[in-house]
């Protein structure tokens, strides 16, 4: 197909984007008052001069990212309290809907409840590069809500039609290598969330060799920038640790003879887009571009962080009367608590076991007040439908890992067919879909619970 | 900029949409029920086997392209009364509301009134492709519309998500030319609604030469699919017929000699978006493209159809006690009913002034009850903040022409420091902002009342 | 790979040569001297001025296009007396040569025998988009040579430079499809020299549906204008005839159940390369894309006309003591004089066996001085490695195929793992390698001498 | 324009060029004998097997890569002695000529006095990817000439190809910024000559400030990688210092405020063209860009080094009697043979009048043989038309530029509508075109020797 049409027709938004970008670069700081802003929301949204609404839109866009902390801030207040829905006009459509509840009278009700700044929000997407100045918008929305609940509001309708725009069917999954440009790879290595990429080297030596692959998924309107990426080793067998794919000197295989891809790092961007979710189309979408590619693979597989293990072990080892930490448990799990412990070949093989039989719990049988794995990495993964596979003991030695959970990774399995049926076990009931190497590592008086969800 | 990669990031999604059209029409045509459909919806929206709610999206829009006359009609049915809100829900939430009118209550009001078919079409739009599909769905909901009122609630769903997804901001201008890919210009050719296309030679006439232009909005989700495009002649003058125009044989002028920028033709190609409006802004941004190209341009200007101009004089003629037409007036009137009266000078002569008058009185006077012009061609122009600039007479000999406007064809002038203020005066007033010249076409004693619009 | 880079970089030769091309179109005609033109030529040889050779180049580029035929003739006049070598200086080496036969006396001889020409058309490459004036200069110069034997020397040093500049490493081959720009597409129609391309529907026939493929050479310098094409149909089987390929209403097969790539029509577009040759390199390199992507095919084939047959059957049949001619054949084949003979089944079937028994004879039997088959398809197809698969009767019903070969058509076959070793008993031998089929169509004292080439 | 369908169509270059170089890679190392590989060279001549040429040339060239130093030099021996021209045929022709000295005569000593390696050469270039590899192959040929003066023939037939096929013709000038792919940036950061660039931050710092550009020429034949690169920096007055161009904590200024263009590096990339000129091409280039872009640029200039001033120095300090230093000057120059002496203000004050008026004696008395300046730099700006404007002291502090220059640096002007004049004036009489300031430097009695060339 020579979609290249297509492909140029839509380098406009980049450009545009850009300009824009540049453009506020070069604006002089002036003294914008929110109260001004205010009032050009209002304009935008009466529709009197529409025929320059654009204009308008972009102007309240540069205008808000010369604001300072204070009067941002302010600035989303008035968001809250201005530009909700007319209290007036709701009641009395809800009081028309009692009356009649009829599709048209409902349709009156949600008119009249959905709250003004929904429409101003869309109005200012009118402008050249509005969608990416809105995703940075609501980022510093969120770091106002931290203490400020009563702008939640103001929250949902972001999210709202962020959801809506940056649904799946307008994302482009991309294959990020060294023929991308430096201002894409600059966030990859911004953005690097799990593993850390230290250089411009580091990063060559993840999406460059042969045997590894980076995909992300972009959004039109947000110029090179990435919503979300994935790295992936391919490998002859699943792996067990970090090391020896993130290692130095290593030799690249033929990507012909690999059978395993190596899903290793999977970082969201866009802080802004926070609750919208592409990982799951993400990873599927990966699996079936590199089957394509690759038709030798056959196993998909993560290698993840468990980033609140210590912190769960720590709780339990507090609890003088843990039914899950027994006494020499005790005694064993003072190790971890000496700098080095992991150099320490005698220490670590009394670990081991004490750390596996509790890693299997902790998987297997820890719950959340929903009944959900309490560990994050997990729910994500088991909510696509992959497997509980492997707990890697000592898989991962950095500072950052020992810290988190005393250098376990996991192997999450994604099998094309198993993936509805475990997804469905998983969100109808909890059930934690595990290997029997996994469910083994549990004591034997536990095992059993592990094979239903707590209830 | 080098900003292709970002362009070849979205060839993807044409190449998607590619080849789940070249999908679809090879799928084996088998009986699918209706029902099963609206279960297959059910489901989808339930949420269960969300890990194949892009597989599931894709499968029921294939599915629904195989459906009959009849089956889409039940579809749509369906939509209608099992896709709404919960109505014990929203009486509920309104209740609630009205012991509480907080923002939060207010909330769940707009979550409950919200009709599930909204959520439906979101999820749908999983699937590659889907856009266009949602699209072609609706145009069909729009030919069900017309004997069935009671589906008038899922197409007010459509246009408000088409509306959020088609905003401004996700748009693209691109210039067609003679280097445009033959999937593109061939539905330029289709889609020209107002001077037919007959062939390739035509359109090469109409994108090619250096003293035409053509642009077209596009949506990154449609692909090779223009929403709407505009065709451009560049002259020394503005011009009072459509032949010189269109004429074959034609020398063409260097662009750098133009002054004139001439809008002869705009198109809406997307019947699917009806409702959701593009054209203001594709004149203003070509405005915005061309000027920066050649900067010698200082006219901006349509040559626009009168398309009811002779629906409304036939019922003026109808009505005895016209105040407009006068019995010599009548009388001259009646040339019109003659076949080829336009090649009779004499009655061209005696036409002439009775049909300037009168046009002038069906842009200046005559109103809907809405208090704005009839002709929808102003409206839209008017509204975009252009004036009327001039009547021509005897513009346009086709058939077409003669038939809907005896020929007539106007100027609408956008002048770029005046569009604001003349869309606030149309858009609060309904006042026809329009030249001397037009004004002067008046009678006397009309001529008055066309200063102020009527109340 | 994301290759876009690469391919953004080189519009930029694209843009700079239609803007070459534009500008000649508006440069205003004026009396330019070829005299003038030679003096310009001499300037930017002596590289006075070198540091304006780019735009004195592109001056005598742009003033050649505007000479009449007389002077541009005049001016290739000029190329052969007085831009040929150094007649003193060569002499002069070559008597050093022969007192010293070292290499650096061999490399003095070679400078010396250059003829000027070929720096001076060196130095005119230097302006942008010069290489297709280059291409179009040489065009009429081969127009010129006709009656011009004295010119012959110019036009070798074309040949030269030219072969060296479209080496096969520069070239680029491309899908030709309805993706495609209009202004590629529109040539594929003019250049089109096998089966006519009637119109846009017509061209669409032939490029869109899934079961077409079509395939083209370009060069980076060459601007939207193919060097050759080919016209590819898959099916599942080889064809014995045109009109199941070309007609219309024709349901498209799946390309994955095709088993067969016929190529049905090649064609060379630009009159100035004739002498630089592609086909070859063309045929190649579409069966390893072909079967790239559709790894089911197993036969590669082509439909290809007999341009000549009638010719030599002319000639044959005027020879009154013709071989292989009996008398019998003789009455038959006047069948072949009267008009509309295809269309009477009586007649057909008469000439049948002795057209086919001829066919074979004129493919087996045939040589020219050299040794090589008269046919001049033939001696392409078997000089690339083809073997002669199969003489198609009636194959091709149109005028000009029944005027130029009584309707036959011919298989060529293209066996990957024999091509080389066809080539080279082809270019050793002249052995014509064909089928046992075609082979027992020779009447049998005719047929043993096929086995070995004429000597 | 919509130029991609042929940038698409290129990109296969790329893609095969890249896929080459992958295969070669991972080619299994093997004894590969430079006799078979002569074999290989002999046979891809003859001809013979021509089906299969672009194999041929493909596996020669892989071999090649395969060679250890000595069998490449032996390779290149058998190039230079079995590939050259044939003499018993060479002598004929010669002789022939000398009987008839015609035109057709001329060309048979033409094509007797090709050596073989130039038909050689153009047969390998057949493969994909072929014209770097015999870029690369010059390259190691340019080592082994270095104590190999036979294998210059060899060179020779190299230069005159690739200067044939790197045409200024078919060379792409690109943009480079931060949106390039970085396979491109690096090659920016490993070729740069003049300033070092030390990492990506130092990269950016050149290439992404608004007031910074960077532009290079590509040929479509070699994939990623830049000819010829030059960086600019736009200012508002001509710069007399390198650090205020590379210095950290710049202030970007806006480019529509520069007045000036300083290209302050060019940097040739490919070793293996060395001979094959694009700089004179690229700095023209640029300024067109540059101006067509920014039309508020008046002044053109370069900053550069001026790499041999010191070796001249301490030859002419080494001469006892030399006629331009004096005593005084000889005391004074004794400072800069102290370590750190450019950071002792004494020093310097006392150093500038004497370095000062050298300089200017270098530049604009001393000569080569050929009567040109001894500065290579000098040479090659002045020969593409700029005049030497100002001599800059202590204006680059670094090792490298104390080492060769003392600090001095030098502006180049290149001032457009003088361009031609000042390259005859330089060509002709080898005259240096330069400032009054520059020409004022030189002591008055040696002042009048500047005006006109030594001779």
């Amino acid at each position: 197909m020579n979609t290249s049409f297509f492909g140029e027709m839509l380098q406009t938004i980049a450009e545009r984007g850009r300009a824009l970008i540049a453009g506020r670069a070069r604006r002089p700081a002036g003294e914008i008052r929110t109260a001004t802003l205010v009032e050009l929301c209002e304009e935008l949204l009466s529709g009197r001069g529409e025929a320059s609404g654009a204009a308008r839109a972009r102007e309240i866009l540069a205008d808000f990212q010369e604001l300072k902390i204070g009067e941002r801030i302010a600035f989303f207040e008035a968001l809250a309290e201005t530009f909700g829905c007319d209290r007036e006009r709701l009641l009395e459509a809800c009081a028309a809907y009692e009356r009649d509840p009829s599709d048209a009278a409902a349709h009156k009700v949600l008119r009249a409840a959905e709250p003004r700044r929904q429409e101003l929000i869309r109005r200012l997407n009118l402008a050249p590069g509005a969608t990416s100045a809105l995703v940075s918008m609501r980022e510093q929305l969120l770091d106002a809500l931290v203490h400020r609940d009563d702008l939640a509001p103001v929250d949902r309708d972001f999210v709202h039609l962020l959801s809506s725009w940056f649904n799946r069917g307008f994302l482009v999954l991309r294959h990020i290598n060294w023929s991308s440009p430096a201002i894409v790879l600059e966030k990859i290595i911004r953005y690097e969330a799990v593993h850390e990429i230290h250089d411009w080297d580091d990063l060559r030596a993840r999406i460059d060799p042969p045997d590894r692959r980076c995909y992300a998924f972009f959004h039109p309107a947000l110029v090179d920038d990435p919503l979300i990426f994935v790295e992936v080793a391919l490998t002859r067998e699943m792996p067990d640790a970090i090391s020896p794919i993130l290692g130095n000197g290593r030799v690249p295989i033929d990507p012909g003879q690999a059978t395993t891809a190596v899903f290793y790092s999977i970082s969201n961007c866009q802080r802004g887009l926070t609750g919208v979710s592409f990982g799951s189309f993400l990873i599927k979408q990966v699996v079936e571009e590199i089957s394509r590619d690759l038709p030798n693979l056959s196993t998909f597989v993560t290698l993840s962080p468990v980033p609140i293990f210590m912190e769960w072990l720590a709780d339990e080892r507090r609890e003088q009367k843990s039914e899950v930490i027994s006494h020499s448990d005790r005694l064993v799990l003072e190790y971890l608590d000496e700098p080095g412990w992991h150099q320490g070949p005698v220490k670590v093989a009394a670990l081991k076991p004490v750390l596996g039989a509790l890693a299997a719990h902790y998987f297997l049988n820890v719950r959340t007040d929903q009944g959900r794995p309490v560990d994050p990495v997990a729910r994500f993964h088991l909510g696509n439908g992959a497997r509980l596979e492997r707990i890697n003991l000592m898989a991962d030695l950095s500072e950052k890992a020992l810290a988190q959970s005393a250098g376990i990774m996991v192997n999450y399995r994604y099998v094309l067919t198993d993936i509805e049926k475990n997804h469905e076990s998983y969100a109808e009931a909890g059930e934690v879909v595990a290997s029997g190497a996994v469910r083994r590592m549990l004591r034997s008086e536990k095992a059993s619970r592990a094979l239903a969800p707590q209830s």
